[in-house]
């Protein structure tokens, strides 16, 4: 029993250190701290679900699911191990070098129309804090609850994404963010932004009264519409939904960045 | 030493016994054989070399590459594991439940003008045993050799997706055979596939003298614009290839198949 005790006691001061780890990982954020955690409890996953959630995830990454509202309930544990282990940063990272090899071959004509458009959220900054929160996407999204965790302005840069945002800078390429944020939070948005890394966008587009409603292809399609009309040639195009990227124009290239949490349409 | 040979022994049998389940499981195409041989050796594939070939095929299927021409030397193995063990079975029958759900919920005019595309070539025949024989896509493609192994018809029916076919047939879609195969393969391609379970498609289309040349994209892009003009409704498209499915007009929705092994632009 005595030995028992103590197990017990372990145990109970190994979950509350837990408790606070992910507490203070989430709450604070005015200290840097890596993007992924690589230390916490690893969550067994059977051979079954591990196939099973990884079809999904490629049915996800290729656009081959109907909208959908949450992940399924039996893939949790599987997202929360992707997201936080070592996969999606290895994605991550391989995206972004294969945008890095194509920008690098683009010939840029020097009179600031040559252009790469980025979305926000999950492609520059990352919410994982909040949807960890959340049930890495098992909840059905909770825009209060959200806007409260993006007026924190505490969201970490994507590192891959960073990397190759200054690249294209030192490339000479003018770089337009496009995200479904709405103007309301531009403030928050260019501070969250700044204080992680970003810098010398061109322009940052967020959604306007008058885009209220519009499904996400349709708004970012006719921003992008916009762009070419004023002269701007769109080479390259980053985000992690494919309402990012698919619409009339397109980019030349799109990166479709890895997001097994949530969806867009 | 006698049981050193005795296990020399042994081992020879089983590596001849080896070589020939390949040699009849590739060269006879008479009887039915599965798709999948889920029996052969397993090659011990490192963790870092996993997750390394895992984000290149995220890469691949998100389309997120510069058009390649082989697979990266390291991912040999990893690909060959991928396309003989349980993953890509489980990512067809993933896509094809997906398409077949999708395909329920589209309104019929019933005039005979609601189609499906689909592409031939790993979407509802494969060539896994071409491409187990030329190293599962390391090799540059060589089409001497590919169209050889196209003329013996022995090619076997993806069977996801001939259930989709079927479920399509049922519900009242049309369909279309849009390949990249030349005019010359027609007969044969049309012995191939209905020896395996396809029937009555509405039109197959190859390639012609005047599309000679053409990027994939571009002669399937034209070939669904003629489609549209005829007034046909293109509800869906399925295909290996992003080439099969990008390009104006777009199909309402698109079905991407795994295809780990060869790109075409």
């Amino acid at each position: 029993m005595k030995a028992f005790g103590a197990l017990l006691l372990l145990s109970l001061i190994y979950v509350s250190s837990c408790h606070e780890s992910v507490d203070s990982r989430f709450d604070s954020g005015s200290l840097p701290r890596p993007l992924l955690v690589e230390s916490r409890k690893k969550v067994k996953i059977s051979e079954d679900v591990a196939l099973h959630c990884n079809s999904w995830r490629f049915a996800v990454e290729a656009n081959n699911l109907s909208p959908w509202k949450t992940i399924p309930r039996e893939c949790r544990d599987y997202v929360d191990d992707y997201m936080n282990g070592k996969a999606y940063k290895s994605d991550l990272e391989r995206v972004s070098k294969e945008a890095i090899l194509y920008a690098r071959t683009v010939e840029l004509k020097g009179d600031g129309k040559d252009i790469w458009v980025f979305d926000v959220d999950e492609t520059l900054l990352s919410n994982l804090p909040y949807y960890a929160r959340h049930g890495y996407g098992l909840e059905i999204f909770d825009d209060v609850a959200f806007d409260k965790w993006v007026d924190k302005g505490t969201a970490k840069a994507i590192k891959p994404s960073l990397k190759l945002y200054e690249e294209l800078l030192k490339l000479g390429f003018k770089v337009f963010l496009l995200t479904g944020r709405t103007e309301r939070r531009r403030d928050i948005t260019v501070e969250n932004l700044t204080k992680v890394g970003f810098h010398d966008w061109e322009k940052l587009i967020l959604r306007g009264a008058e885009d209220k409603g519009k499904p996400a292809t349709q708004f970012k399609s006719e921003k992008r519409g916009q762009m070419v009309k004023q002269g701007y040639r769109i080479h390259g195009s980053s985000g992690d939904q494919w309402s990012d990227l698919l619409g009339s124009p397109m980019s030349v290239r799109s990166f479709k960045l890895p997001n097994p949490m949530y969806y867009i349409a």
